[in-house]
């Protein structure tokens, strides 16, 4: 078996938007974080016909649809045999709910791949091999912090890291709400985004978002860091709200995050909240705050799970 | 005593931000619907000492504060005798949870001060002088539907009727989900929302905005009319959650009214809804709708309170 295991990553600066669907060339260059707590391994090997297991069970539905339209286009693309494959999947990430499982998926899907075929990838060609799966999977190549340059041609459109290993005190609290699949995909969600009259005008500042995250990064300024992010995550669904017609990912708990978070942040207790294409929220913090904003989230909601990751490694191998 | 009463009003097209503090300039030209359900009345008379009545509790506090400011800067500006007044005001809307009760208390207030001095002053000088006691009453100087043109000097700021008797048939739903006062004023939220990088791109919208909406009305057509008045306070609200830094009058029961409407709609119950600077929810709908929306929204909330409105009149005097 040819194995690989992907971290995911949660973006700071968010890929909201594609140039182009099939490639998924975004029209705006993100910045992440890769976690060490939400991971995938994936193995594939040849085989007399297309299988797809997630977490043992055989899958049927429109994900293993997307797994070998996936596989198929590799295939083609780079002039392989267009064998049949069985691939098992173990997801160590709540699908579907804004925890972007679809990163670690698809960039551990396009680490197996390379080592099917003995293609011998460096990380820059497989994280453009991982961008065709998930966009935000080109991130999770990397460990650390990576930013995804949007490119303007396939090749040109690949994410490498900043910060491998990184010194800041930074702890993200991934808080499950809701862990209902969302009501409307990334996928769909993005191309209503375009529709809102602020979407042009937010991608004018994506140089500035990035340069001024890096300079956070570089400075090993949470503040900055944190004050960024929030305001990022902000626009975006800001322009989800002004689309036409609007749409939120937001329900009813995630503003009583939001809530708690300021009020957290006013008593002193240092945080910020990033969300994406989900009712999720994810607390960015230092170290010693993890305990007190775990318990305040505790107290206030029923059943929320709660888990602490920081930075997480790049792609790896199973040999 | 010289007593006023003057209804409160929704704007459909949003007043959010002024170009001028002292004289409440607007940025924006803005569209309201004066409502029945909503009003004050309000008698003044010259005595020995400044005093303020509410629902006849004297007042104090920054409100009383606030009138007799509104009050000496009228006499100031037209040159008056700088008298004391005493002031009764009997307020039947609820304050300070986005029903815009100072849209229906200063023009009340701005009617009587004309009946007091005996200025004999028109509807659109009636509505300047609202206008410098609280923007959105200037609009509710006229019945059914206004507009209040931004203008240029404080001259040329003022509202002015486009039907005085709508034949559309066009209910509001006030859904009172919280009552609690607002924990940002307007006059607050709309300096910060100027901070927005989107705010800019908002103000060339605004004349086609209006342009629609007037169609809207002219055709009869309540679809056109509730798409855009949802639309255009849902751009609002992504102006707020993209100011630097981000907030929102939304609170969780806001986002499941929201929910709700889009639910009741699906299922084709038409309905729309129109949000200001508070966490409650108006609902626009017709008359066949307006019992099966309350019995949803009851069963849906714990103490909701609802009031249905239809049109209401412009300013009128008590002799």
């Amino acid at each position: 078996m040819n194995t690989a295991i992907a971290h995911t990553n949660i973006a700071l600066i968010k890929y909201w938007g594609k140039q182009d669907e099939q490639l998924r060339l975004p029209l705006m260059s993100s910045l992440s974080m890769t976690l060490d707590a939400f991971y995938t391994d994936t193995s594939i090997e040849f085989a007399d016909e297309d299988k797809f297991y997630l977490n043992g069970t055989l899958q049927t539905d429109a994900s293993a649809q997307r797994v070998f339209t996936y596989i198929h286009k590799l295939q083609a693309l780079l002039n392989l045999r267009p064998e049949s494959v069985v691939i098992k999947s173990v997801n160590h990430v709540p699908t579907a709910a804004g925890l972007a499982s679809s990163s670690s998926a698809f960039a551990a899907l396009a680490g197996a791949f390379n080592r099917l075929y003995k293609l011998d990838l460096n990380h820059k060609q497989l994280s453009i091999l991982a961008r065709i799966g998930s966009g935000s999977a080109s991130r999770s190549i990397f460990g650390g912090f990576s930013i995804w340059k949007k490119g303007v041609t396939s090749d040109d459109s690949f994410a490498y890291p900043i910060d491998e290993n990184p010194t800041m005190d930074l702890h993200l609290l991934a808080i499950e709400l809701d862990t209902k699949p969302k009501s409307l995909s990334s996928t769909e969600g993005m191309k209503l985004a375009k529709t809102s009259p602020f979407f042009n005008h937010w991608l004018e500042a994506n140089d500035s978002e990035l340069d001024a995250m890096i300079s956070a990064i570089n400075n090993n300024d949470f503040t900055a860091l944190g004050e960024l992010a929030e305001y990022n995550a902000n626009e975006m669904h800001a322009i989800n709200l002004s689309a036409k017609p609007g749409f939120t990912y937001f329900v009813p708990e995630t503003l009583k995050a939001i809530e708690l978070i300021h009020t957290l942040r006013k008593n002193g207790i240092e945080c910020y909240y990033t969300i994406d294409a989900g009712p999720n929220v994810k607390v960015l913090c230092q170290l010693k705050n993890v305990k007190d904003i775990q318990k305040y989230f505790v107290s206030e909601f029923n059943n929320v799970k709660i888990v602490s990751a920081s930075f997480g490694p790049g792609i790896s191998y199973l040999d």
